[in-house]
């Protein structure tokens, strides 16, 4: 079994944001599925995808605020600064936590851990709306 | 052809680990496979999984120190920090090097390069047993 | 539908390479391909595959100008050095990066977004060639 579609998310602050239950609730394929895997892209180069905690909000703080006083935007030898100084950032923080995931489908569930979520990770500051295309193949 | 099943790794201490032969060990379904992928995802998110060097522990000290290193758990923004300064390190690190991993098969046995292995990443000082979702898919 | 092959790519200099095409050439089975994922891991611990910007080089400068100057190779703490500096640099980039990507494939095509493009990155800087193995999975 093979499905796929596109899930369009809202516009987001920068930072990280919990988007799990939006994935889930777009997936009614999902409750079908015995066991199989779920593919996340991201169709972006300045924003990205990752698993963490799905509790304390204060870890999605954290990890917003190390990434942004580790990757300042100017510095000195960064040439791609037109487009405004959370750009590269935001480039370099796609490289390093990824675009794309693939998370594990048992029981028609998705078999995240009990404090696993999935994060969205915003990296401009006026990134707009994001496209999420998600692939959805296993056993029924 | 579908497999999917659960290794409960042993405690180990903070660092890095190699388990490519325990997760192996416990996938007998893998040598019947002809083409294929195996699907490895950590049900946690204070510890983490990569693959690198399979032969000297150097390069396993080396990524570890650089971590401990570069993410202290005693940066002044840092709000989460109830569970003990190695907690917010321990996600910063399941995010940058991730929780889960896709492994081709081939003819049988993981496609691996001569030097890679299957690194477990314990990022906190007592992180306790840890659960691995494996998920095979393949051709006979 | 599983196709499985390897790719050798033509040794590079050390820094980002845009091989998107030179991956979407070596798949004729591609373009049957409906809908399903292609995952591509390097079989090597020193060089890396991200998703990132195919257009202004300039990003693959800065993020390579970024990674070498923070991940430095004359740490005092690191081991594994008989190699050269740009040994256990090239380690850590690995793990952080990653080697292995899994692609969405939609229509015969890889379901890239507008700026999308597959980096190889090379961190060593006499890496020689490099072999990549490709699995395709999908329906036809």
């Amino acid at each position: 079994m093979w499905q796929q579609q596109e899930l369009k998310l809202a516009p987001r602050s920068r930072g990280f944001h919990l988007i799990t239950d939006e994935i889930v609730d777009a997936l009614p394929g999902l409750s079908h599925c015995a066991v199989g895997l779920l593919h996340l892209q991201l169709l972006h180069t300045s924003a990205s995808l990752t698993l963490n905690e799905n509790a304390d909000p204060d870890v999605r703080h954290d990890l917003d605020a190390f990434l942004r006083e580790r990757i300042p935007g100017d510095l000195p030898y960064f040439r791609h600064t037109l487009e405004g100084p959370d750009d590269m950032p935001a480039h370099v923080c796609a490289s390093l936590l990824g675009t794309q995931l693939s998370l594990a489908v048992r029981k028609g569930r998705l078999a995240l851990g009990t404090w696993q979520g999935i994060w969205l990770g915003e990296h401009r500051e006026h990134g707009g709306s994001r496209r999420l295309l998600m692939t959805l193949n296993g056993d029924g």
